[in-house]
């Protein structure tokens, strides 16, 4: 069936099937201690225009949220995120599995606004109470956000200058990182990002590669021992390399922009479509998720014939839903979708 | 270089890579509600003639082995491992991490031996002061063990029964569980485990497969709302499939245990090398670990050709080493091993 | 100095003191198995009409919240308590720390309301997605609230249905208990707060205890094996006796009762003197913590003289402030106050 | 009846309850703000010879245990104990709790041999692949331990000496300190500790207070924020005059030492009224606790009368039990219990 489900719903790009099968009887070292994770690391460090950059290689998001955020805070933290923060809602409560707190801060558009945040840290350090508080001990944004909205980067400029004042970690959450920077609207750079970020992670998952996200410390920070916390977490990959070389074929002749190009294009048609069709658009989303408003009769049939996300309702007879587009979205689906509309 | 180092150095099986390839573009459903998973599941509860088996998907060993035991555990309950079980010592705490403590009996050659366990249990409960201790919740304990040796079926009977009789699941971490199954000493079938044990893995990332464990809950009781909880902690896949896939080619056409008794042939081999060239042997595995002595001047040299594992200092001048074949050993690899010795 | 500080800023009512010294050479059984825990126990189930209460005796508040909310969701549930509930807001993240997320309503005046709550619960529910979130496990409120509010009656019983129908134990944290059933406004009895509530505490340490906090679960439902539990927490005491006899003093006639409707008579004359004097009342508590709006110069010269809390700003030039009083404050305390207003 | 059962059966020596009496009606600020726990923190400071000490009180021993060892160490870390060890054995798990393994070397009498400790650390160090293993973090032991025997000045020396070149504190568990330090056998001053330990506690619930103890970080060494630390654990008193009003008084005129003293003399006699009756003592204990051999008829008839603890099974007909003393045991439980033996 057609599927907008998300842009998780196929396998991986073709090249890093290909090279899979190329290296699969080399025997190499586990645990992240093969060339081709050696390789990966250097590409990605230059990506970031960051030599001091240490990379390691985790296998989805929620794991990689949990074990950065908790390797980082210390014990009377939390992470301050948006309400709407994958962090703050859809990941099952693992930061607070890890025995911290999200303190959340209010969302526009799922983005973080930089004069709240400095108003939420100027009133936590006021209050004379607070040694009965969770402190806030880092910062946590997506970008692209949960809707797939962007911060410019006077934006991110602002809420790195903070965090900086409050000697705090900027964490950025780049699950969908490539069709954030490729997307349209967006004035930043991978270098951008690592200069402005103390850590990110650039995502695999959603961004052609079977499993794997690649975590950036920027600034020579990396927790100490992280390998043994990394194994604590129950997040090291004994064969690392099937992590290593996806992201060293994706950072290849720029493959993960190229293909995060693709699906900024296929995305930039999908919302045509849909103004051509007169529906109305929830979000006029710059990245690849396009939040629609369906009337209900209309999303019962369509749904027959191609997948795609329920986000929530809007009013008794209409639902707003999520259409995604991928590295593997092509133009025929696009028509086929057409057609169906 | 040619390598024994262990049983995850090479890729997957070739009909995996295959597989994954041939599926890669058909769009399905993540978190496991895929196709593939089912297939996989089905063709598992089949294998262990178990139809009530409840078979779910995880990425690794470590991983399993937390999810396995923090969720079927009480919090004022720990786990009875024998002293060198690997989530005793080898999982960087990760047991610990989850809040709960394992509880050490001695080893014999890696074995829990069923009357120490009586007698530790016995013990337990007759201390009139138990409230103040952690209470033994399961049994672990690995087949093969961590030396390669193999459980007789009467030997997991009197576990089992034990665990029955004090109302603790039994819990076997089978990341070898092929190798063991195949070893000719093998007097039991995947039916017998799924019978005694109340919960076990079947090891993928050790055979044959990129990633992946298939643990199997028998007796109707997997922990309440297990996926909200695996996603808590880190291990739910966004492509459920690479694993599904994965396990899916595994049980099909018995590739899985024809892989299992070839690496089981190359170690028979691998040993009557050994014996040949006169090497000492540690430990007389009937799986696919070998436990060597070498001397340690031979041990420099050696190790500039082959790649093979430290286990421990035997002497001040000898030093015992880990040979471990697989799926992926071939014919060439021993004979050119044997020219090399 | 003149204290309205708070309700526990002196020692304990005399009586205890006294009892203290009476029993104090006796040797009694250490961990809560004394007599004067018992006898205790026994006072309190009578006064809550509800003889299978199971009462367990705890040393602070937010210990108590902790250890009552952690052993009794499992590990995917959080606790649903208003935004300014003590323990979203004031209690360092003990929640957190034991792995649980609160998950926070809106408050009204300290307060939730209950349908709110209900479509809280019907969204979360609704959500096909919620496997990926927090289960509502529990619900946590305070009576007395922060704010020296309370509930009626009517919406106690409204919050309890609801907890039934969704199948979650209601816990109230009774810091303040007493204060809150013996106030002019209260609607409630002992007895109705035992029916009504799945579990909750009395609380010693804000009325007139050196310590200790009086757990009751009013339906067969303690936790399974709680003592271990409350030892793993670290709030087991050697010495029970010393909460023990505390409580079995409050509980003879009905000291409990008599100190808290003292405390009350006070707050309603420092209510009347505030009024008297003109001052700004921000909120008309029922209980006895009252909230004052302060001109800023006005408070700079009372702290010299009176201790009182910072509560928050109100604007450039105001700030409001807590007085409390408890059952120490006395008529001539009021007198002093008088004057210095 | 006649109670040896333990050291915390009573309540507390008289001059506290007098000076709770005395103070009680003075409103304070709570949380250990107070002056008597200020008075108290510089009595101890002076005590120990150590003007940059930190002192801290903590309600009991696993509360403290748990949150000395938990906020000191990294998530990666473990605690090294004897297998016998109070945190090892009967906490219930409260180190695990926090996410943390007891690392457990061999005991002797209860005590580590300082030789074992620094083979286990170099064994640690020299596996190459202690990356997947619980890095030791700290040495915890108890003095005296929970078999009443005492560490020498050499063998804490030469213990401390390790940890310092392993950068490891060296953490000493004194809920029975003052016992210690007043054995006829000692050799060490409360200086002496101050000096070779990084943290310990002084303990109070044992040694005449209701409860308390005192932790002394000796190295301005303690953890940053812990007093948010404290509450997120559950552990911070709201009416902290309660611990500091005890502390003023047990460390006022040598009191504490005074007591200790006295239980140890008591202590004394009681090992030689044993002797005298022929009865068989299973250990010599230097310190307050006498572990003994009864015959189980005897044993039987004799706790009709005196209550004591039983230890553990010795053979078929007899069993190990402990006869504590404490500071309130009187010349006259003493000639009691000659003549009921």
């Amino acid at each position: 069936m057609l599927s907008f489900e998300s842009d998780y719903t196929t396998g991986a790009h073709p090249a890093i099937l290909q090279r899979l099968a190329e290296t699969n009887l080399e025997a190499v070292s586990g645990y992240g201690e093969d060339p081709y994770c050696a390789s990966a690391k250097e590409k990605i460090r230059r990506a970031c225009q960051c030599p001091e950059a240490d990379v390691w290689f985790l296998t989805g998001g929620t794991q990689t949220n949990a074990t950065v955020i908790s390797t980082m805070l210390q014990s009377y933290e939390g992470v301050v995120a948006a309400r709407t923060g994958h962090v703050s809602t859809h990941e099952a409560g693992a930061i607070e599995y890890s025995g911290h707190k999200v303190l959340t801060v209010p969302q526009h558009a799922g983005k973080i606004d930089a004069g709240e945040l400095e108003r939420f840290l100027e009133t936590f350090y006021q209050d004379g109470n607070h040694e009965h508080m969770v402190f806030p001990g880092m910062v946590y944004l997506s970008h692209p956000t949960e809707y797939g909205t962007l911060y410019t980067k006077a934006e991110l400029e602002r809420l790195s200058d903070i965090c900086r004042r409050y000697e705090m970690p900027l964490y950025m959450d780049g699950a969908r990182l490539g069709y954030g920077l490729m997307s349209l609207q967006s004035d930043m750079t991978l270098a951008d990002v690592a200069r402005l970020c103390d850590v990110f992670y650039i995502g695999g998952t959603k961004v052609g590669a079977l499993c794997g996200e690649a975590v950036v410390f920027t600034k020579r920070n990396t927790p100490r021992h992280f390998l043994p916390q990394i194994k604590q977490r129950g997040a090291l990959l004994a064969k690392g390399r099937l992590i290593g070389i996806q992201f060293d074929v994706l950072f290849t002749d720029d493959l993960y922009w190229k293909i995060s190009r693709h699906a900024i294009e296929m995305a930039e048609r999908l919302k045509a479509l849909f103004h051509e069709k007169n529906c109305q658009i929830y979000l006029e989303s710059p990245t690849n998720q396009q939040f629609i408003v369906l009337e209900d009769a209309k999303l019962e049939k369509l749904k027959k014939q191609v997948a795609f996300s329920f986000w929530e309702k809007a009013d008794e007879t209409h639902t707003i839903v999520r259409f995604a587009t991928s590295w593997s979205t092509t133009e025929e689906d696009l028509a086929q979708l057409a057609e169906l509309l």
